[in-house]
């Protein structure tokens, strides 16, 4: 693969790098780290790449990687840049015939993710899009158990994602603060598209549900800050059920405190992605039952195929984040033979999932400006 | 004291007079059990009271404890009758000179609740309000730090009280639920009047924020069941924090999971009645803290003054009921002594909290009937 | 009931009291409170009771309590004095027709236990020892899972009971660490006659094993402090199953974590005092369960029997403390009755379990003199 | 690296490849899967290696490696065989002029250990042994905590590590059991050579307390099991201070429980490996504090150096594993750029803590034998 951001101070190129890394199927093979042409040497030098293949724009690596012969030039693009710089390197690779891989949320704005969505059905690219957390083994267990019927109907979804990290005015000395707070870079949401996006992401993962129509509140509480930092969301799904999805950025002192709490009439299902895994089942009357990665307890085979230790061994944020990665790649290795990719591999997040994020942005921010009317769910 | 309510079957009946009874304060001297003579006899001979205060009426009741030689006579009269059944007692009861204590929420209707205000005030009587959950010594604690400034301002509260035990459609096997689910004996609200009081409580207690305006959505998942047995609230404070407040009866297999988060400028709390006796802190930078009840953690005297065992000995929800009624009957004996009730001994729920409980059980069911309308709080 | 000790300043004292009243079936009557009059009377003003009733000596006590007509006089006398003010009074007591309840340790020697046996024997009188933690309703429930053989045939058990009170040279300015660490109050064994009888009464409460032979080494890690704070002990059991003991009063920052772990050929059981109300079995193949005090999860009567509110209602210590009084009381009633007392209402540590628990200093401080030689068990 | 072992059904080869392949500072180039060419060659496949790098014997290996041109040959030799089958080729790739790295414990006996340790000193070899739980990164806090004096002079450490999976007779059936159960390939321990080597290397790593002696208690508890599968270790360190040492695979149902507390004059330490981001410190009077992984609550360098992602991304067994490959391989980097290697980068398991392990079997065996002897550690 190729990366496209993920320079000197950056936060998630590095977690790109490893988790894409991390099974041994996919590799670094050129980069343009940085709009700085030594700060992208510098990158690409750390990481043991030639020089020539390092670039100072990605018109320029596209180009060139695109020049070089099949089988040593990149199979996908990586872009790991902040939200606004997304759309024209993706679309540019994939009408070059790469293969796309994307930091969520997808693109700046709902217009062009969908147009990613139309140039890759044409040109027949796959985009990656890396909502994480989805990732995790449980998390695979939890869409397996909802889908099986283990909780019957589900009524009522609590999804929160609190973080305290944008709880002070720290634009001016955090780089990963900057851009999230800037409309230009950003887009029109801030915690909503940022984190708000991942718990939306998330509950539909595991659910399946489709929303209806949703009112939210977005706040924003440092003063001078001119993106939402906080906000609620109440969601109306098409069956009845009901989700209320909260996300922050200044709960003071939380760490990233993701959770997702399903209940049905038949019983509920609560994960934590700082313990992520551990998984409660609570049937409506009996006993509650602690199911763990890796263990007996993980009947579904999609986290058996996302679990690479056996149980009581820790696997975490990289693991789960490798997991896309290596489904992306088993995806493409699959094309490249010629074979149907197998529902496994396919278990990756996507363009579809970018516009319903995207979507989420609009709805949410049209809902708060009206002082959080309904909106409903275009399909 | 005398007891209304409470015969065979009751839940909250005994747990009020083992409350009442764990400082040896209190002592149950008379009571009207039920309103069947047979069961109301039973629960007085299983009780050791003498069969001539074993009342076939509240009517009875007050009448012929009124004609007791102080001393003698009940001091006040413990209402744990459904919530249609709280107003004509209490209010006949102090009328004839007793001070009344109420299991919430505190009437059928917020008319009631202001009537009972009234009476109260003309006749110089105490009520007291068993909202338990205020009575843990961490809660105490919290409400302290939040004024002392721990936590700056506050920004954002989440509080929550999922239950699961009425996920099914157990009224006709359960005594609990049969009146809970019925608006005749509950009054407008179900889940949000039963135990979304609670939760309002608890958060106004521990910031004393006033609420500027709210909007909601109840639900009713259970087929047939006319009253909501889940909720959403969205609240504005006046000062500009929020708060989300959600309760429900449908999170299959949960307990009895109340709890609050608290952000603001400079640090956050976090409590789960569950684990009563852990509060965690955290500071906006910072390492989180663990404050435990009874350790030299708790610095509020009135947490302090709500403990009764050193540190790592579990207090539990009994413990927490009790400080309702020692606080009460500590007041009672400074008033019988003609003290000035100290700070500590006043801190119990009241009628200004059933008030606001009611008003804000009308102002939800206000809201979700237009459709999650925003609703002005009225002072 | 009447109690001697239990003055200003003591901890267990007002414990007793609580946990005696709580549930309605005992009435403190009578009080020697401190060996200083005045203190004894300010105790016993502060409990309301006669002055006449307050006395200044337990020989006085016991005296003038005989004296008085059946129904008037006391029925108990507790004893919450330190352990080497034990054995006479509850001797003398009982010669007198009382039965005594008695704080932990049972005396100051294996000795004086086994004297008190033959006298209770001898004159019909029963004896409370408050070993508190299997008054638990999930102890009880452990108890009865390991006899149904949930766990198959126990093999390994891990009993733990650190607290860090004592990691300091404390006695001089705290009244509990006083007497605790003098030989000539305590008896020969500090931490391990404070705690670790808790943890090994604990032991044999629930999985009924007989132990064989012990081995022990016992550390005083404070500079200057004459008896054990620290100690650990392996215990062979008489069928070849195995329990490493530990108990430490040096543990810094500790409260109180008693805790156990018991493994057997087909599952295991874990416990820990600071949370209660959550037991977890784990089947030998399969998933975690979380057991929880009275929830459908319960199902042994005595675990029943032991709790008092509905679950997700926290029950704690006093709670805990109070089921050994009520089943001490609801004994005497029955005797009272000529009822048979059911095998619920019987249980409640008694002497047999102190007299295990000198038995089992005497082989701690033995072993451990001996440089950790084990030291078989005699019956 | 090449590797010796992990071809199918291995549970640690994959293990350590994926961990020394994450931060892509090592590459898997030739390999010695299994001792049948076929398996062999099918794990080659499958790890796209080419065929004449997979070899059938480590003798084999060793000599072909050994004469491909610098730079192109392997650089160290991973050996994930069974203990039986460590030394011999350990010793032959340190002959050959290769760096070795184990996974632990370190060989079949003690001697092997030494005569490890002697020829990579005159080969100025260097040896990673794969002790995985010294590499979490609050492990390091831990370390950097003790030594910096924040628990004050430590008294008493507890250690455990216990597991479940051996509870039944399964060597039959899992290839796992298999060797580990057999004296003649696991060496003269079970139990305490897989595991309680573990528990041990973490508490010398964290406290640095040097033994003086220690006594043991070994058992063997599945019917017909030739080795140890639960043991319990006392010891006593040369300054005063005790650890109690546990360590079980018959713990039913328990996943990998290893954990450790510490406790100091002015404070304590707890940690789990399985919330391994957490580690609580106690001080000795005041509030517990949670240490994350990764916030503002890691000081260390150490810790820093080994942590990858920001606080409130989990890490796990792979990254604690993947950073003692890291530092392996950085020490190498150093080495062959000539420059001193930062203490950061030294901070891996070596042959010094092998011999340790071994050491510590032999006592542990032979105190055992003597009916829980004392055993002096000899230096």
């Amino acid at each position: 693969m190729g990366m496209l951001g993920g320079g000197p101070g950056s936060f998630i190129g590095p977690v790109h790098r490893i988790a894409a890394n991390l099974d041994g199927l996919i590799e670094l093979v050129c980069g343009c780290f940085s709009s700085n042409p030594e700060k992208s040497a510098q990158t690409g030098d750390e990481l043991f790449l030639p020089k020539e293949r390092v670039y100072t724009s990605y018109q320029e690596m596209i180009e060139k990687e695109a020049a070089l012969p099949e089988g040593e030039r990149m199979d996908f693009l990586c872009i790991v840049t902040p939200n606004h710089l997304h759309y024209a390197p993706a679309a540019m690779a994939m009408e070059a015939g790469f293969h796309v891989a994307l930091d969520k949320p997808v693109t700046y704005s709902l217009d062009e993710a969908k147009s990613l969505a139309e140039i890759a059905a044409r040109t027949g690219r796959r985009i990656l899009l890396t909502h994480t957390y989805s990732g995790y083994p449980l998390v695979k267990e939890a869409r397996y158990r909802v889908k099986r019927g283990d909780l019957g109907k589900i009524r009522r979804v609590f999804v929160e994602y609190p973080q305290g990290w944008l709880s002070t005015d720290c634009a001016a000395v955090n780089k990963q603060a900057a851009w999230r707070v800037d409309p230009a870079r950003s887009g029109k949401a801030g915690c909503m598209g940022d984190i708000g996006t991942h718990a939306f992401h998330l509950a539909n993962y595991i659910t399946g549900l489709k929303v209806k129509e949703l009112c939210a509140e977005l706040n924003s509480f440092v003063p001078g800050r001119l993106l939402d930092d906080d906000g609620t969301v109440m969601i109306r799904y098409e069956d009845g059920a009901r989700c209320l999805l909260s996300a922050s950025q200044v709960c003071a002192g939380v760490e990233n405190g993701l959770n997702i709490r399903i209940y049905g009439e038949k019983g509920g299902l609560e994960w934590r992605q700082d313990t992520p895994n551990t998984m409660i089942f609570r049937p409506v009357d009996g006993v509650a039952e602690v199911i763990r990665t890796a263990t007996a307890s993980i009947v579904s085979p999609a986290a058996q195929h996302n679990s690479r230790v056996p149980g009581g061994h820790p696997e975490g944020f990289i693991e789960a984040f490798a997991n896309l990665y290596r489904n992306f790649a088993l995806t493409l290795m699959a094309d490249a033979e010629q074979r149907e990719p197998s529902e496994c591999c396919l278990d990756y997040p996507s363009i579809e999932d970018g516009i319903e994020g995207m979507q989420f942005v609009d709805a949410v921010v049209g809902s708060s400006e009206q002082n959080a009317a309904w909106v409903k769910w275009e399909r």
